[in-house]
This record gives C-alpha cells, structure tokens and sequence, in this order.
C-alpha cells in the first residue's frame, strides 16, 4: 500500500502505462473550493509527452475526467478522484521486457516482487506516466495555495551538466519561473535553453540519454509550519519527491555545498524586516526555508536530481530471467531522451500536496 | 506527531536535551529475539560525545535502562522501552536563547509554532541529544539483521571538503568500514583521518565549525523488498533520515552526479553472476541497489550531507523576539566544532530500522 | 482523509450518490490472484436495491468497471480502481435537504462540518450507495480468504425484534448460512423469512421503517492472528463496520450478554480436540473466537445493530437553516423501507477486508 | 505496532505487568497547557486497585513520573513520557501460566503468536495494569477538554444485570455523574450501589466473578466534528474502547435497542433550542450525539458491555499446551471479581483521548 502519501490532504493514484485508464483520488480537499479547470489542464500540458522536439513522440489527449468531489466545479468534501482514460497504447513495443529487464528499471526487483504477476506493458506501475493524475492533484492544490497566498515554483537547474543562471534565494523571481514554466524547457535563461535543447538533441541522435536537476522554490508560507525529527517539511517533501521516477537525491537550501563549508558561512544571520522592521527574516538563505523541519517564513528553496532516462535506444547488456543467462537488449518504441523538463511541473505538482497538506491542520 | 517512524517496526522518541531523561519506544520486535547489550552499549558509545578532542566535552554515561519489552534480555513482543536519565545538566548555558535564537537552529520556528512554550534548554526536543535513544534501538535493529545476513555499515565520506577514499560500490569492504567506525572519525584512509582532525581542530581554534558528508552501505538485502512510488527504500530512508538533526540532503548510488552522467554510462548493466552464475547482478552500482523503490539485491548505497553545526563560538547576528530589535548573540557552552563523526552510527541506526521494518513485512 | 481503511491492504472508496460514478482503490492485493467476475457480481447483487419487494425501486445495473490493476483477469500488485457509474439519478426529489435535515440522518452536521457545500443530492458522501464500491472490494477479498481456507458469512439475526433461529457458535452451519444469503432476507428459517417480510412490509405501509441485526461469522483463521491492544481483530473490525451506514453497536460473542454472566459461565474451556486430539478448541464460543485482539483458532462471531432507515414516508419535524426556525419536512423518493437485509452483505464484505489485511501481514 | 492510537493526539503504552516499568508516550499535546497533577492522580485512583472491598488487595502506589514534555508543569510541545515503576510483584503466582492457558485470557493465543516467548507473569502487556498509564493520559486530556468546555463522564450502567438509574440523554446530569464517580461502585443511586456491592461479594465468595456495562456522557461537543465513513467519531472511539481489556461490545444512542425500533419513534426530531432559539437540537437523543460520524452537538451517548473478569477462584478445565493434554487449571493469586467499577475511569480516559484528538484538528 504504497501508492498514497500525506496526511490532512491525501492522494492517492492507480493505474498502469497500459491499463484502461490511471487517476487519482483526493482526499482532504476543504469543501467550498472552486477549481479553475482551464488552468489545470494547463499545467498538465506542461507534464504531457508529445510538446516538443525533446520529448516522446507519444501523443496523448490526457483529459482529465473528474468521477466525484466537486459539485458544479466546487469541492463538496468528498474525495476527488479524476480518471484518464489510456488510448495511445502500443503494447507490442514492450514484449521483451517480459524475459529481459531494463537497466536501470524497476523491471527486475519488480519481478521479483510480484512473481512474474506485475504488468511489464510501458513498465506498468512504474511508469512516469502515473505522474499524470499527480500533477491534476498538485495543479488543483496549487489554486488553494494560490489564494492562501503561497507561490510555488520550479524550474530545470541544469541538464546534462548545463546550469541555467543562478537565483537569489532571498527574493526568488517567481515571474521568471513562471515565464520559463511555459517553454519546452523551463529555464531562465533562454542561451541555455538553446544550449540544453542541443545537448539532448545529441544525446538523442545517438540513442542516449541525459539527466539533470529541477530547483523548486515557495514562498509566502508562514514561519513556525511543520513538525519536528521524522514529519518535518524536509522528510514529507523528500518522501513524496521520491515518488517521482527517475529522482536520485534531494537537497535543501544550500545542500550538499553546506558539508563544505565553515558554520560561520554557513549560518544565515537573522534581522528584523519586511515593512515595519517586524518581520524575522534572514540576509542569506542557506537553510532554504526550513530549520528543524519547521518553515522559517524565508522561501522554501530545494533542488531533486534526476538520472538520465533509463530507456535508451543503444544495445544493452542484461539477462534472459526465464532461462537463467546474459542477454543482449534492444529496447524499441519512443523515449525521451531527458524526463528534466516535464519532472519539473511533478516536483512542483507534489510540492503543492506537501505543502497543502500542512497548511490544512489549522483548516 | 512526529516523533516517531515506521510501520511494522515503530520507534518513538521522546525527550528534551534538558529534561529527566529521554527514551524510545521501539514497538514491533519480533519476540524471541536476545539482544546483546554490550553491543548495543558499544554501538551507542560512537555516537556519545566527550569520546575524543574533537567533540564536547559534555560527558554523560548514556546508560540505558529498558524498562518493558524484553524477559531475561529476550524480546516478549511488547514494546521496549529505555530511558536514558539527563544528569550532565547546565542550564545556566542557555539563559540567552528565550529571547534570541540561534541562527541555522530551529530556535525562531519553533517559538513560533509553540508560542513560546518550548523548552530552550539545549535546544528542547531538536537537539541532537535525542538520537541517543535512537541509536539503541539503531543498534537492537542491527543485531537482528545481522542474523537475518544483513550487513548495514557507515563511515564519514567527507568533512571540510576532505575526502576519505573511495569506497567499491558493487563490492564494499565492510571490514574496512568496521574498523573505521572504532575511531573517532570514521574514515578508512587514516591520512585522510588525521587531515579531518586536523581541519575540526582549526575550526574549534577558530571559533567555528565545519561539516560533511556521511555514506552508508547496506549488504545482503534480498531483491524485490520495498514498495514501488511513495513508500519504497528510498522514500523512507529519505524521510528518516532527515529526522537526524544538520542533514540537508541524500542521494542514492551515484545521486547528483547522475544527474550529469548519460544513460550509457549511467544504466547498470545486468549479468548472471553469483557462486551458481544464477544470481542477477550489476556489474556497475550506479543505482546504489535500489530501483523504484524496491531492492535490486545490489548493495545499498546512499549519502548524507550534514551542514557545519550551527553552535559556534563567533559573535553572530541575530534578532530579539521581545523586543523586536536586532540583537548580537553569543553562544556560550560546549559545542562539537563538527557533528559529522558522531553522525555516522546515527546513520547506520536509522538505516538498520528501516531495512528491517521492510523485512519483517514477511515475519 | 476517512475514505480509507486498512493496513496492509487498503480500500478507499470515493463518490457521492449521484456524482458521475462512485468507486474504490483497493491497494494491497498481493499479485498473482485470478478474480471471479462472475462471483463478485452476484456478490454484489445480494446488496443491490429493487430486488425485491422489500426493497427500494431504484434499479441501478451497478456495473463495475475495472480500471486498474488487473491483467487478464490476474492481479498484478498495482492498485485496482472499480468505478460503477451513476445513471438513474433524480435529483429533483432532494431539493428541500438542502434547506431543511432529514432527522436520523448526516445532512445537519454535514452542513456545519462542510459549511453548506456537502453534495445533498441523495445523501452525496454519506449516501449507503458506497457501499456498493465496498461490496467490489469485498467479493474480491471474500475470493483470496477462500482460497485461504477461510469461509465469511453473515446473515440477518433479528429485523424488528423478530429473531432467526440460533445458531452453534462451535460449528456455525455454514452451508445453511449461504443458502440463507440467496434469498431476499438472508434468514435461515423460512417461517422468521416470511414474518420479517410482512413487518418490512407492514412498515412501508405505514411510511415506516424498520431496523435489526446482522450476525457475522468467520471459520478457518489460523489461531494467533491480529495485534494486542488498540490494533486487535475486534478494534479494526469494529471501527471499519461502523463504516457503514446505520450501524449503533457492535458486539464479539457473547457480546452485552456478557455482561450479565458470571465468570464460570461466559469463561469457555480448553481442551485439546480436532482430528488428532492436537489442536487447542474451546467446548463453547463465548469469547466469539476473539481474546485480547488476537484470534483463537475458533469461529469469529459478531453482530451489528443497525437503526431503522433514517428516511420515512411519514411527516417529520425538522428546521430550516437557512431561516433558522423550525420546519415539517416531508421526505419523497424512494427509500428502503428496511435496509437490514441489504447490509448483510456489506458486513461481510467489510470482515473479509479486515481478515484479509490481518493475514496479509506474512504475505 | 498496535499500543499507539490517535493521529493529532497520538498516544503509545508500553509494559506489561510485571516489567520494572509501565508508561505512555503522549504525542501532540498542543504547547503551553498547564496540567494539576493532583487532579490527574486523583483521576488515577479512581482505576487503582485496592480501592474497596470489592476489588484486588494488591495495593500500588502508581506513582507517574513524567520523564519528559513539561517544563515547570506546562506542556512545552515535546510528547509527553510518565512512566509508573512496577513494585508490588509476586511472580511465584503465575507459574502455571506458562503451560496451561487461562480460559477467557489472551494466553492460549498469545502463545502462538509470540512462539512462547510472551512475558507471561500476571498477563504480561495484555494486564488490565496498562489501563494505569491510559489513565493519566486520559486525565491530561480531560483537563484540557474542560477547559474548552467539553465535559465527559461515564458511570456503571449495570453489574450482574443489576441497573443503576437511568440518565436523561438530552440532558445528562453531570453532577451526578461526578459524585457517582468518587465512590467505589460509580453508580448515581445508593441504593443500587448497595445491590452492586452485594452481588460482587457473593460471586467473590464463590470464587466467581461478574460484569457488566459502563454508559459514558460527553457534552459540550460543537457540532460538525468528526469525519465520515471510516474514521468518524463511532470508529474512533470504538476502536479506542476495545483497547481496553475485557470489552466485548459497543453501542451508541438507543445501540442495540435502536435495532427494534420503528424509524418514526427512533428519528431525533431537529428543532430550533438553546437561549436565543437559534440552535439547533433535537427533542430526544437516539442517536447519542452523533450522526453518520459527524457529532450533531447533542451529548454524546455510548456504552461499553464488559465480560466477567475472565480470572476466578473456582478450578476450570484448560489444556497443556507443552504436552498437549488437557488439563486442570486452578488460579491463584489476587483477582478482581469485577472490573466494571475500575472501567469506568478508563472509558471516561480513552473518549477523553480520542474527542481531544478530534478537537485538535483545528488548533
């Protein structure tokens, strides 16, 4: 029972790459809510494959259909649970995987697991595709947040080792991540967007694959919001950015950088700000947001790593599961050459949740 | 509530680092099973500060009393619970902290979120002082996964930008890191050991503090344990692990670098291997022996980057919260000029909890 | 987030009577199991309205569709989504709810809870309709227990004060208790049968309701299973039967009879029997196969009271919300007139995903 | 892990009967509640044994000692540990127990489920002597429910079949109730109490035992609280109530009764109430407050049917469980010949727990 995660605010997501349909259900939502349907299915554009040059070719209508919760558009305070019904399936594009697993798939722990019993059409379970209710959930929980006055935001870090410019992590420019959200690849700076395409684009055309690192970033949260030790904002966020596939770690604020650097760097200095020199706030933000898993009311600021798409067009080494020896694996049918640009609307998508979730304690 | 993890195996902490004592409630051992204390003292010993120049000098015994939960030192299935009695008490120390926190501590959220009804002693319920009782359930845990033929071992990977040496990811030499975890910084390379030392002593001289990077490894997990999307391995090692005070960050087998990596260097191929040549290996460990949640059999491989302690001797900028004034602070006490040494059974206890509550999925 | 329950294995149901469709999410199910659609449908025709006389008039197909989860017909350990879609909805006799609470049922609270924006349309979330989705969800479970050696049964003990015949707690007669649940009042004597029709039916003459009690029983468990203290087979059970709609008590063997014996009475005798003279067997099953949360090796026995239906034809005296003054309200539509014999099968579907979750543990 | 309940108040026992220590973690307590130990110890002694004639000579003191989550008395945020050291042990008493299991106890399937290694002196952690810690957690929520005006109160509805008064469930007499509450057989009339008194004694003198039935009152509750379907106030609190040993049934409002009833007579007519006539309550109150999970602002009603204490004086037959013969069991030692006066201190505690949890949802 794994597919679930949060509290006050709980989702959950079902189905499989080839299965009739996946969906969500969420539960949790205050009743009164009324959601602006245009503007979720715009932000799951934004996750669809099919966008652009960069991505699979798979085409996919991904229209959301909401089976309960919402009473002329408004939230009743029943669950909701939204289906996407699947139609673009090619299932003979997947039968090797039944014999042969993928490197760097779930593929083999999976049969392992499931006996044999697991759907191995487009990776079943496992498939990116299942971040598609979870952005519909993550776009309606940003509306609320949205009028809690709560931004969030992400955008593609680096890919490939191409880093997009920096941001400051005291003021955030959310107009600049909300304008590069709308490109095929949400970076600020559009040299590097150029310089990214290419690099994909290469990696493509000689069937291989490239990584990288979505940054996300929330402001307007309250000082004071989490828990302490085990159900802070940084073990909730990581546990639910791990459900994203493809992501290999997660860091805050200043992150892996601050094990190298001296407390006195490292420590941000409190003042007294904001407009009448009442508001705590600190000068630098190397603790991204979050001290003892609380909010300190500064932008929540974190970055999540992506490996390079595991499916890749080049031959690999793997194993015949059934008789038992090597084998050579050829995996055919459509693949992005890099998942970083639509991981970037999921980390937000789950962000969102996580963030909702603790703000819904004191509904 | 959030002091407490896990799911067939349930630990809670309790306890401030000034009041009569501190404890855990670890609920879901299975019965039948002797627990070497000895053992575990000598586990809880790595993690006890006053062990070596290079941390406080607050000397306590940290000796554990077990008040439920075991007959003649056998587990009866009730929860064990211990207590470790707070006796090395100087409260005098942290008069300053009631009106102005401590920058990188969770001192500001905290009188927030408690409306000033926190205790500030040493830091109330965030100090560090509570993973003490985590580490004897760390150490209970690891005894019986070294009977069920699990090997869980850490070492400090990096302080201060000093790297210990590099450690095979497919093979790792756990003697080599049981040596290690004897002294009094936990690395393999003991030149590299006596720079770390010598790096923490400046910092000390200096008035300030460095940090680092803890690496864990996990052996003899059998393939297919854990749970795909929001619940697997690294889900919960993630969000545990982050319940361990100064972490800012973890990644798995080749983490952030894989974010620069391409697929073909990236994706582990897979072979048959093993004593019978029946056994699916990977002859690379770039996915640190877990793929989608779930085991591959490889071992497990994951990092942690802890910030530079956030006590130092230095004047620092900081906030009067009554007065509402900005306010210089200096912190008076005794403070480990870096955690990162101390940090590393921590590790290895959260780690043992965790891999064990997904094996007694199948008690 | 109480759409959900379970452990090990989860359901969560979704929808409101007259949303687009209603639904569960059934997580847990280990793979590899072969599903009996033909079985689970008549399983949920024993709960279906207008099968009867006794029953209400609205005939619904109640179709379920599977959305997830399943391959060929076999579970694959991805969650399974059923969706029934609504269709025979008329809305317009619900219009007063909104206004004025039908006594006996959720509408006021529901009302302040939601702040006015709760579904009323039949109910919305509160509506007996989802027990349909449970009904799904049970039959499947219902299948695995059997292959299990486990047997669930329930059948209706008393409607109106009009009792069926005893039952042996030692040995419940299993083969009479599911012919008894073919019949529209599962009663095992067929002259109480015809005497609880004619009080149903009297009532409905009346613009009445009725109420009784359902008696469940479950043979096959292996002794030792369940969990002491607030985890117990009698606190799970207990707290998902009160998940269905207009159940006031519960109660494990003996039950409030218990009360009122003394200790030599209700304490049931050990002593060894079965086919080898072996097996630990009680000569009377007071204790209802249940002691101090763990299962016996005895037959599990219990009963739910369930009130008469809320909704009756006859004028009632209510109060209007919006006015704020008092207001007769006078209830259209069609309603059970009894629902005791309908809730039979959702008492069973509800104990197999209880006993199930419980012997999931060692998957 | 099944000696924690709650989800915002979240509270964990630990012991058994005769380990050196018995206690509960309290997790969620909000911060800055100043809590009269006296009024908790008093609370206590209502549950102590040697209270009275009527019950188990052995005498504790049951002293709690709060290890942690106080400062100066007041709640600081952190759980709250107490602990109560186990003195008073005679283990001799208890030797049978090892092979011959109790009838009516949690023996015989506590040894199966531990593999034997259950602590098994005086009932190991299925002892009613857990109930002590419940209670001073119970009477730290009580007071903290005082003060937002909840008040609980449950009393001895029957011992033996013998009825104490009734109570008017629109308005339940709560003075009564608490001078009922500080004699030994909490019921309102004396003479009853006398009836009670006797009929222990005699079932005492016969080495026998009795129970009865604990009716517990909660008023003050706005309306609205709680959640539908599978986690509402009657889930909760049955839940809860099975936690506490020797419980074998639940019911709400009118319960079991309410089976019998027409709908006309059981329906609650709604009308406008309360001083300035703009509250809405209902004429009588069969549905003990509470409405499809949902609390309607009426008091809460319920009762809880407790076997007889399953320990008596007379011998019974049992089997051995090492040789596999049936066998004499003749229990000696100090035993209650009713628990249900000492229950009812522990109703009152669990509802106080689970309505608080529901209650700080909002905080």
């Amino acid at each position: 029972v794994s597919f679930s995660f949060g509290s006050n605010l709980r989702v959950t997501i079902f189905g499989q790459s080839h299965s009739e349909a996946i969906g969500a259900v969420i539960d949790g939502l205050p009743a009164g809510e009324k959601l602006d349907f245009g503007r979720i299915e715009a932000f799951m554009r934004r996750r669809a494959p099919g966008q652009s040059s960069v991505s699979t070719a798979r085409k996919e209508p991904d229209k959301p259909r909401v089976l309960s919760g919402l009473v002329d558009g408004v939230t009743c305070g029943s669950p909701v649970c939204v289906i996407i019904e699947n139609t673009d399936v090619r299932s003979a594009d997947y039968e090797a995987m039944k014999r042969v697993p993928r490197p760097a798939h779930a593929d083999f722990p999976a049969f392992v697991k499931y006996g044999g019993f697991n759907d191995v059409r487009g990776g079943g379970h496992f498939s990116a595709r299942l971040t598609a209710p979870l952005c519909f959930a993550g776009a309606a929980a940003l509306q609320l947040l949205e009028k809690r006055g709560v931004n969030v935001a992400a955008r593609v870090k680096s890919v490939a080792g191409i880093e997009d410019c920096p941001i400051d992590f005291v003021n955030p420019d959310f107009a600049a991540l909300k304008a590069a959200a709308l490109s095929d690849i949400p970076v600020i700076s559009e040299e590097k967007r150029q310089a990214i395409r290419a690099a994909i684009s290469l990696a493509k055309q000689k069937g291989d694959s490239v990584g990288g690192v979505v940054e996300c970033f929330a402001a307007g949260l309250p000082a004071g919001l989490g828990e302490p030790i085990f159900d802070g904002i940084e073990n909730r966020l990581a546990a639910a950015v791990f459900g994203i596939p493809a992501v290999r770690g997660i860091e805050f604020g200043a992150g892996f950088a601050a094990a190298e650097m001296r407390g006195s760097e490292h420590n941000d200095a409190f003042y007294m700000g904001g407009p009448d020199a009442r508001t705590v706030m600190t000068a630098t933000n190397n603790h991204g947001g979050v001290l003892g898993g609380l909010t300190s009311g500064m932008p929540l600021v974190f970055r999540a790593a992506f490996k390079p798409t595991a499916s890749i067009a080049q031959a690999q080494r793997s194993v015949d599961l059934i008789s038992e020896t090597d084998a050579e694996l050829q995996i055919h049918g459509r693949h992005d050459p890099c998942v970083v640009p639509r991981a970037a609307p999921c980390v937000e998508a789950v962000t969102a949740l996580v963030l909702l979730d603790f703000l819904l304690v004191g509904k």
